[in-house]
């Protein structure tokens, strides 16, 4: 079990217009303060918040663990572009300790948006 | 060909609407009796059936096999929750001997669904 | 950093309406011979071209290089089926140079489309 290789895969996607991003309250408690500020400065804020919370559920699932309940916390996740623009995943708080639990040493995640709909997949790799 | 590593993988994605998840032929010959109980015991049974027929079809795809013809059918891929709630695949009949042929050990799968659309990914290793 | 595994994995979703695949000069400035031969011997010819072109942003995503400035051309990613139609990568150009950069020794796609949108996923490999 200590072998390396993917421990899990998730595959998530949103309407654009079902996650409330303009809502003060969602967004704190979901979204980092890195993440705001990196939302609010893209061509559509709607587009990147929904994309990133597509992101959070993917790898929810990648880590095997549902992200209701359990006390798993959206902003445990944080996804941040690197200094190329690719999507990285920093874990915090629950969602650091599951993945060490289960031997995950780092996550991948990839997101995707059209003017209405969002997808991301995430991999979680031991 | 024998080193560990990722042999395939498969994304698919489905209208809900058109998964005829309401017709008792095609349900019965796509589905197990394990998979059947399961969707009819979720709040959207139809999306349930529709995220699974995504699932079966994103897991043929990594095996490299066409769900169509080579007498391949769906209901030997089998996509059950764990005792965590993860998607997991059980493999038999022919897509069993598919796997065995390429040297698949096994196969991860993550299934999503909003109200009207159904995607799904799975990924072989070897 | 030389270790098999996964370096990066991309997900990528177009409107088929939106790829305006009847263009011939955006066809042929994106679209190898190959590719475009096997586009329109399909029974969707915009359909094909639609999920190819999310395969080759899914394929610039996997291998951490943006599709847009950098010089990198969606024609160097070029997809096609192999003998068991399964959708295989070729990398020319400067994304064989990006690629080979990062010690990517292979990128494994998979490409779905229902009547209105395609999807595509990819992973690049060491």
């Amino acid at each position: 079990s200590s072998a390396p290789g993917t421990v899990g895969v998730g595959v998530d996607h949103e309407l654009i217009s079902a996650v409330p991003s303009s809502n003060p309250t969602f967004v704190s408690r979901n979204f980092t303060d890195a993440e705001v500020r990196y939302c609010r400065s893209q061509p559509s804020p709607a587009a990147s918040f929904a994309a990133r919370w597509a992101g959070k559920e993917a790898v929810f699932k990648s880590l095997g663990v549902s992200s209701k309940g359990a006390g798993a916390g959206m902003k445990d996740i944080e996804i941040l572009p690197d200094a190329s623009g690719v999507p990285t995943v920093a874990l915090h708080g629950e969602a650091k300790s599951a993945a060490g639990a289960k031997g995950v040493k780092s996550v991948l995640v990839s997101l995707s948006h059209s003017e209405s709909v969002a997808i991301a997949f995430a991999q979680a790799s031991a």
